[in-house]
C-alpha cells in the first residue's frame, strides 16, 4: 500500500485551517550563545505553543479534519506524554470528546494536563500491549477515531506548520533542525523546508540513547529503538514507515547527542534565552555543541519542541 | 535641597534616546494562571531585556546622558547584582569604561556577566562600608562618574520606559504592579502610570522579609530595612529619599508576600508561562496570590523585573 505523505500545498491548507486556533510562536536569539558556538542560531519557540508543545498543531488539525459524524463519536489515543494533553485540549476547544489511554505510571503533570482539558482517561499497565489493548476496547465501546501521535497524515501536516510559520519570520537559513522521536515534527519540518528553502540542509537531532533514526538513516534500513533510555522523554518512540520514508527523502543528516550534552544545552537555553524547555527541545542544540565544525559560521534555525517539564525532574536534570 | 524627579516628558524623551539600544520586550499571558487566580494578568517580560534585567534601561540612559568629557573618564558603581552587569554592558556598547566594585562574595554568575561585558572589577569585603570606600578610591583614581543603581534621575527615568512601552502594548489595566527594592522600577512605573493611565491603581509587591517600603508606606515615615533576608535578592535594598518621595506621591498600595508564596509564584511562571525569572520578579504575583480578593475580576499588569538566576540557586529554591 502506498503511504500518503503531505505536500506543501496540504501543509499550507492545514495552516489556514488551524491558524485561528494556534499561537504564532516567537523566534528568539541569544548573542552570547551565538558567540560561544560561533554560528547564528534562531530558536522557534514551540514551548510557547498552546498546551506547551508543537503537538497542539497536529492534534488541532486532526480534530478539525474529522467528519461531523466522527466529531460526535470523539477521538482516542494512547500516550503518556505531550500528545495526550495536546489532543485533549484541541478536542475540548472544538467540542469533541477525547478518550486517552495512559499508563498508570505517567507523570502527574501530564495526567493533570489531560484532566484539566476535560479528557477522559483510562489508566492501564505501563506496557505497549496493555496500552494498545485498552485503546482497542475504548474504541470498540465509543466508536472514537484513533489519532496516532505521528503516524498520521493530518498530524504530520499540522506539525509542518511550525516550519511554515518560521519561513515567514526569518530569511532562509543554511540549516534547519528539529529533534526526532516518532518523526512527526521532523517530517513536517523537512517537507516544508525542502519545498520553500530548497538549498537549506535539514538536520535532525537525536539522543544517542534513543538513536533509531540515526541507525536507520546511516544503514538505509528502517530500524526500531531497542530499550531507549534518555532524559529527552519525548523522543523515546521510533519512526513509523511513513515518517521513515519522509526522512529518507527529505533529511540531509541525523546527528546524535550524549545525555550530558543535552543537559548542558538545556542549561544554556535557561541561562541565556530565559525560557523553559523540556529536555527533548534541547537535543538539536546539543547536536550543534557536539559538532561545532559542521555549524561554524552558519545560520541555523532550531525548532524547540516544547516546554512541558515537571519541575521536580527539572531539578534532577540540572543538578 | 529639592529632590529632582522625572516627569512623563522626561521619560518620553528618555525612551526616544534609549530605544535603539534596548529590546521592546513582549507581554505574555496564561489562561491557566488567570483561571486559577480569577483575574486577567499581563506580564511585561523584562527578563528578556538585554543583560536580562530592566536595569539595562536605566543604565543605558545614564550612560547616554553623560557629557563627552565624562564619557572619556568612565562610570563607576558598587553592586553585587543586576545593576553591575547592566551598567557594564551599557557602557561597553557605548565605548565607555565601567569600574564596578563588587563584594568578593558576589555570585559567580554576576561576576562572569560583568567580566563578559568588559567591566573592570575591584573586589572588596562584603560590607557596605568596604563597598563605599573602595568605590571612592576608584572614583578618585579615575574621575569616573558614579551611577547609583536607583537614586539617580536618569536611572529612574530609564526604568520608567518599561511601563511607557507597556502602555502601547495593552489597553489600560485596573492595576499595574512592580516589585520594590530600591524603588527605581516602582518609581519609574508609577510616574508613567499616574500620567497616562490616571485611574489605574499602582501597587508595589515587596517581600515580607525586606519590607521597608511597606513599613514606610503604612507609617508615613521613611524607614530603612533592618537585616533584610529574602530569596528575592534584587529587593534587599531600601528606598532612597528620592524613591520614597515618588512612592508617597504616586503609589496606591504596597503589598507584602511571604517567602513560600514567592517560590510558589516562581513555579507558576516556570510551569505555565514557560519563562525563566529570578525570584524578585515573582514578588508581585506572590502578592496577588496572597490577596485574591483585591484582584478578583481585575485586569492587572505585572512588570517582571529580570531573569538572572543562578541555576544552582534555582534548584535550591524550587526543591
Amino acid at each position: 500500500m502506498k503511504i500518503s505523505i503531505p505536500t506543501i500545498l496540504d501543509i499550507e491548507t492545514t495552516y489556514s485551517r488551524i491558524k485561528p486556533f494556534v499561537h504564532n510562536t516567537p523566534v528568539l536569539k541569544s548573542e552570547l550563545i551565538n558567540s560561544m558556538l560561533d554560528c547564528e542560531l534562531f530558536f522557534k519557540c514551540e514551548n510557547f505553543q498552546k498546551a506547551g508543545t508543537f503537538k497542539y498543531r497536529g492534534a488541532t488539525n486532526a480534530v478539525l479534519c474529522l467528519t461531523n459524524a466522527a466529531k460526535l463519536r470523539g477521538v482516542a489515543t494512547h500516550s503518556s506524554g505531550n500528545h495526550a494533553g495536546a489532543l485533549a485540549k484541541a478536542s475540548a476547544i472544538n467540542g469533541v470528546k477525547a478518550y486517552i489511554v495512559m499508563p498508570k505510571t505517567a507523570p502527574k503533570v501530564k495526567i493533570d494536563a489531560v484532566n484539566s482539558y476535560g479528557g477522559e482517561i483510562t489508566f492501564c499497565e505501563p506496557t505497549l500491549q496493555a496500552r494498545e489493548s485498552n485503546l482497542e476496547k475504548v474504541i470498540e465501546g465509543t466508536g472514537a477515531v484513533m489519532i496516532h501521535p505521528y503516524d498520521n497524515f493530518d498530524v504530520i501536516s499540522g506539525q509542518g506548520t511550525a516550519c511554515l510559520e518560521l519561513t515567514k519570520q526569518i530569511t532562509q537559513p543554511d540549516i534547519v533542525m528539529a529533534p526526532v522521536g516518532g518523526g512527526g515534527l521532523l517530517g513536517g519540518t523537512s517537507l516544508v523546508s525542502k519545498s520553500l528553502w530548497k538549498s537549506t540542509k535539514v538536520i535532525a537531532g537525536e539522543p544517542a540513547n534513543a538513536d533509531d533514526a540515526y541507525q536507520s538513516f546511516k544503514s538505509g534500513k528502517h530500524i526500531l529503538s531497542q530499550n531507549p533510555n534518555t532524559i529527552a522523554d519525548g523522543l523515546l518512540t521510533s519512526l513509523s514507515d511513513r515518517t521513515y520514508t519522509i526522512m529518507v527523502e527529505n533529511v540531509d543528516d541525523v546527528l546524535i547527542a550524549k545525555e550530558e550534552t543535552i543537559v548542558e544545552a538545556m542549561k544554556l537555553v535557561y541561562q541565556y534565552l530565559k525560557i523553559v524547555i523540556e529536555p527533548s527541545s534541547a537535543v538539536p542544540l546539543a547536536a550543534v555543541m557536539e559538532n561545532i565544525d559542521i555549524f561554524k559560521g552558519k545560520k541555523v534555525a532550531i525548532i524547540l519542541s516544547g516546554g512541558n517539564v515537571d519541575l521536580g525532574s527539572l531539578l534532577f536534570y540540572l543538578s
